[in-house]
């Protein structure tokens, strides 16, 4: 059996049976970040993405750019548990051809998430490689009350989004903004069940949250805020490489939440398992949908 | 300028001028593992290092050593610190043609180590990619008070290594023990003042130890324990992937040391910086060396 047989999330998914955690481990495989504890108000979180060329970047991308994406998408995971991000450690493969100036660009644009957010970089590793790849393991850390995983979403919840979806692969995809400052706002603010940070795709994101909470949901294709560059709906559902937020939390929190900040976006609800996931048109006919987003096998 | 230019360690240099730290990271860049404030009688430490197939391993290797491999050389970054290691990550590259029995075999061979040490796999990343690559990120902890560095030998330490040197790549390197049982024992028993495993060659790492801590070494030809599968001195002293523990301490915890385990061999004594790595045959014969173990530029 092949690996892209079995697909990305079916490789995760038996990895998850491979490997065994003790009791200090809150939640290891299959959320955003692992969840450790730390003290008696914390949680410490630890997770990695890596980034490769001609996968997600280009060799003629503005390496300041390349560097800025590889630790945004780091912190992104951070902020979807409600934490804030602390230690990084960067591990590059990189041609023997490199320029001393392409690395020095790569690292520049880390410094710019790495000031704004108070980031250490305490270390890494270099490799020769083919192609440039960076992988930036980061430690953060989160009140215990504060924590918010994929898995906890409840029937009803409202659904809502931190900003427009799609098109990002054509556009921002190098210069988005981690919604660091936004999760922090909502978790301090509001009782949220569920999140995640939107990467490979609405739905496929949105999937994974229903798979971990064991639910469905309903969502309104008149309500999908469809960003600037996306050309259309399928877009906004499937595209992925937003890094918006995609969250639940009760009826009067979402209220409450929508008509304090306009740019947070209701677009569905969560519903029983099996309503599997059901997308609404303006006339009220329901089509089951299934994740097509970005997955690597 | 080209990196292979101006080398791995030059490029470690660069970086360490490009990247600021706040107080709380005790170590940054500049040794095996970052040293970061915990709590009050422990640091935090964080290590990362990859593998990759035809720089570190074949596609022909059995996976379960190369996993095994993976692991291990980041267990052998933590015990070098003198800590004990607890959670990982597993960051891995894959070709899409992947079998599914190759990666279950890579997380076996990880969790022969996992077990033995207690260790927890709490999550990765999973990336298509042209080869094989395999990045591990590992979180472990150490007292205070048993914590070693690269940066503290002291004019006129006994120099030690914790077994013979040489041949590994020929042989063992797949499949070495991380001397984690080795460290603890050592750091819980004797004062240590400097230590860093044995990955690139005795003389490069050894200059480590001697450019972190500002001095320099008098090693003597005849008491550096080659290896049955070295062929001869020049192997034991740069052909690296030992993984033996390399450390520095007062002549009379060496002796206390030395008198009890045979296996602990003294090589040489730290000298002061201008002495530069002298290496004595055993006519007293001196030359001065210079680190040709493996760099990746």
């Amino acid at each position: 059996m092949r690996i892209d047989k079995i697909g990305e999330f079916g490789l995760i998914e038996k990895i998850g049976q491979w490997v065994k955690a003790d009791a200090s481990v809150v939640k290891g495989i299959g959320d955003d970040c692992a969840v450790i504890k730390y003290s008696k108000d914390k949680y410490l979180l630890f997770t990695c993405d890596a980034i490769i060329q001609d996968v997600d970047f280009r060799k003629s991308d503005d390496p300041y750019l390349v560097g800025r994406k590889a630790i945004g998408i780091n912190i992104s995971d951070i902020a979807a548990k409600g934490g804030e991000p602390k230690y990084a450690l960067v591990s590059l493969g990189l041609p023997k051809n490199t320029s001393l100036a392409y690395v020095k660009k790569l690292y520049a644009g880390m410094n710019y998430w790495v000031r704004k957010f108070k980031i250490n970089i305490v270390g890494g590793d270099i490799s020769r490689a083919a192609k440039v790849s960076i992988d930036i393991s980061l430690i953060g850390f989160v009140e215990k009350k504060n924590l918010v995983l994929r898995s906890t979403a409840r029937e009803n919840d409202i659904i809502l989004v931190s900003g427009p979806l799609g098109g990002s692969i054509r556009a921002k995809h190098l210069k988005f903004t981690p919604r660091l400052k936004e999760a922090r706002y909502l978790v301090k603010n509001f009782k949220l069940h569920a999140m995640i940070d939107i990467s490979d795709g609405l739905i496929q994101d949105l999937g994974h949250i229903l798979a971990e909470s064991k639910k469905g949901a309903v969502l309104y294709d008149g309500l999908i805020p469809i960003a600037l560059d996306a050309r259309n709906l399928n877009e906004a559902l499937n595209m992925g490489e937003d890094f918006e937020l995609l969250f639940t939390l009760p009826f009067s929190e979402a209220s409450r939440l929508c008509a304090k900040m306009k740019h947070y976006k209701a677009i569905g609800y969560i519903a029983p398992i099996k309503t599997g996931l059901a997308l609404k048109d303006k006339n009220g006919k329901v089509r089951k949908v299934k994740a097509k987003g970005f997955r690597h096998f």
